[in-house]
């Protein structure tokens, strides 16, 4: 038995303050001096792509992330529905990347870039060393500008904020149960979605469901399938990004589920439950028990980090301005890649935020710090469009590929196999194919918990009092 | 579109406080006036199984939980290690009983019960009026008095406190990586877990699986087949409940797979990381990352709201003494059954609290009241004693059956059998069946994220600021 004779100084161990032990900057050495470093920040689909293709490359990886799992993003509405449990959906980022023997993963939260010195700084005072570095933070969700709307109205893109989404839809219908104020019960049973892209017209879609067949018969005071769902969109469609048929198509799919699809329409207020509505010149107010924002992205603050250090241009929402080879105009070996690239696609558009944007540019990358290294020619990026694909409900999704367009069972049956295919990647599929199985053909959801209120965030290496 | 003319009240629809509505005290009418009232508080296996055989008689039945799910407990210890996650061990109390016309759930705190007027009060000052009144509120973790320590060494009760328990665990290992101190580093790989009945074994053999095969090539700068497992009991041999030479074999089986096994030990004192054991006169201190708290029991309210009210005798840690029935003495119309309930069994000595002893009093109450309506004569509950089990590893578990005693590799099968069988009774079965045949063959955990400190608890109907 091991005693232990120094005083006892319970700060230095105290949890979740163990990095914060005084120390002075401290260095990570590389694992193999001599080889190139190639540095990694963020573990999502462009991260973990860049990451994987430089597995048996002859660099030094090492993969920085504030969390310590990879997030199949597509599929976090259905943590925010209850269909879904995270770890479904998550994949411990050490167990992806644990047989690739030159790679290594560090938790941790980058806070600046030394481009001069080359090296990344974490919040604990580590630096870090790279040759190459890949940035790939991707973006947040954004208020335009009421960043007081977000206690209300919480967006949709970690773990938490899924989870916080679900608690807040199934105590909705708990309060709304246990109220005998007939109008409080309409409000509470009044949901509205801001944002009419993919992620509002999903959870648009799944919340019918929940609303209209999955909880019709679980209560006893209220009745579900009287709920009411709103859809707001500020264009003039829904998915504005996809063809205007499949915009329509979805529209007609969404309202047949009974969900109320309103275009041409903009936030212009919410204070307390009354979410103002503005669709032309008319004013509308509401009160709804639950928004959920699904509109918006904005630069999280990396993008801001790399302006300030580097001199890149940003755009409007804050994306990194990019070269044809995902590098920045100055700094030939810093690489921006997925939601937080602006890669000047056609008409100055960046391509869109999603996953095979961000994997093809992670990969690209990958390959084109290989090919420098042995003194190849490299050609300039090019994205290859795959098709994108929006779900709607258990039978109808929209799907728009470079050779056809598909609507409804087809259009849902093909989204479904995509997804399968790719969350084969890493190690749920099998599980999560049971569990849709079992939820579509039941109509359950058996992750329906509510579960505490998250509202302190803590991170390994972040400040906090224990 | 509906247009709200009334003034804006924001605190009226504010989340978590919609039930704080200032409103005055409050009935919750039964559905069909004039049938029977069964109130049931609680929706672990004893109210649950209760509710469930009284889904056919001639009764309406109210079933009061502060959360809106069902716990599988038993599984509750593999959350905690990442192995599942919390929707695979919880069912929502609304499906599991929508098909039950005769009953209804409401998500609420109970308060206090009036046995005079016989209604039960909930934290939102609502009232519901029983006939018979079923408590299967259950028992919480205790530190003999030193609630201090909770914050350095949590318990295992609910689903969050297996999050943080999984927060603790994985972050520790982070931590052990991401410092360059090797003292640190070394205590950041001790883990002390305290008390060696079944959940305490159950902890200490699913974490040396994890900490020397599961994660064991997924770092690069610690060694977690290093680190460091104690088990700390203070009887003078684990599984206390269980026979002594299934307890030598568990603690052999223990050993083997790497834990340290310390029996005759006390926990003196937990100051930051410093934990002091006594093993006889010899005081041993050592610093451990994370503790983690399997032992005692107390009332967590309920019981002595009980006592109060009715006068009820409690035993030591809290639990309700009761009759031969399961009711109360002086008030044959109210039961406790599960881990509050002290049915003296055997030497005055309460029956363990365990999912079948909850399972089988919960039927008997429920059937005892049905028998009660018509008049039938009833008899003494007699608890059946079906065996108790404790599973240690991968392929090892102890299994003490009124006709034999198993261990090594069958008692496992014996273990996964019974947890399947009884899982079957909600949906999961599949799931958890595919999940842990995954888990058993590649060992890989999928569930270990390490999601964000939960600080506060929030209920529907309890007080928050919002």
């Amino acid at each position: 038995m091991q005693t232990v004779k120094r005083p006892i100084d319970s700060s230095i161990m105290a949890q979740d303050t163990v990095l914060e032990t005084p120390c002075p900057t401290l260095d990570v050495p590389p694992v193999t001096p001599g080889k190139p470093q190639v540095v990694i920040i963020g573990g999502g689909f462009g991260g973990l792509y860049a990451a994987q293709q430089l597995g048996r490359a002859d660099v030094e990886v090492t993969l920085i992330d504030k969390r310590n799992f990879h997030l199949f993003q597509p599929l976090l509405y259905q943590v925010a529905m209850g269909g879904l449990s995270p770890g479904d959906i998550a994949s411990p980022l050490r167990g992806v990347l644990s047989a690739q023997k030159n790679t290594r993963v560090l938790m941790g939260e980058v806070t600046d870039i030394d481009p001069e010195q080359q090296v990344v700084k974490l919040k604990d005072n580590r630096t870090i060393a790279y040759d190459n570095l890949i940035v790939a933070t991707g973006m947040s969700h954004f208020y335009f500008g009421r960043d007081d709307w977000a206690d209300v109205a919480p967006g949709l893109k970690t773990v938490e904020d899924a989870l916080e989404m679900r608690r807040r839809i199934f105590a909705a219908f708990e309060k709304a149960e246990n109220t005998s104020d007939p109008e409080l019960k309409q409000s509470l049973l009044t949901f509205v979605i801001v944002g009419g892209g993919p992620t509002g017209v999903e959870l648009a879609g799944s919340l019918a469901e929940l609303a209209y067949h999955t909880l019709r018969n679980d209560f006893r005071d209220i009745d579900t399938t009287a709920s009411r769902i709103l859809l707001v969109e500020g264009m003039d469609r829904v998915l504005p990004p996809f063809p205007p048929e499949l915009s329509a198509r979805a529209q007609a799919d969404l309202e047949k589920m009974g969900v109320q699809v309103m275009t041409k329409s903009l936030v212009t207020n919410i204070e307390g439950h009354e979410i103002t509505l503005k669709q032309g010149d008319e004013l509308t107010t509401l009160r709804a028990g639950t928004v959920l924002w699904a509109a918006g992205v904005r630069d999280p603050g990396m993008g801001g980090i790399l302006a300030d250090r580097t001199g890149a241009e940003r755009d409007r929402s804050g994306r990194v301005m990019v070269s044809d080879d995902l590098s920045l105009p100055t700094h030939p070996n810093i690489f921006v890649v997925g939601d937080l690239a602006h890669f000047a696609h056609q008409e100055n558009r960046p391509l869109p935020g999603v996953a095979p944007v961000a994997m093809q540019e992670g990969k690209y990358v990958a390959r084109l710090i290989q090919k420098r290294l042995k003194g190849e020619a490299t050609a300039p990026f090019e994205y290859k469009d795959t098709g994108s694909l929006a779900v709607i409900g258990r039978h109808a999704a929209v799907v728009n590929l470079p050779w056809a367009k598909l609507t409804g069972f087809p259009a849902w049956f093909v989204w479904l196999f995509v997804h399968i295919f790719y969350l084969i990647e890493f190690d749920n599929k099998l599980l999560v194919m049971t569990q849709w199985g079992a939820n579509y053909f039941t109509r359950k959801q058996g992750s329906r918990l509510i579960t505490e209120k998250v509202i302190e965030k803590v991170e390994v290496g972040a400040a906090s009092s224990s």
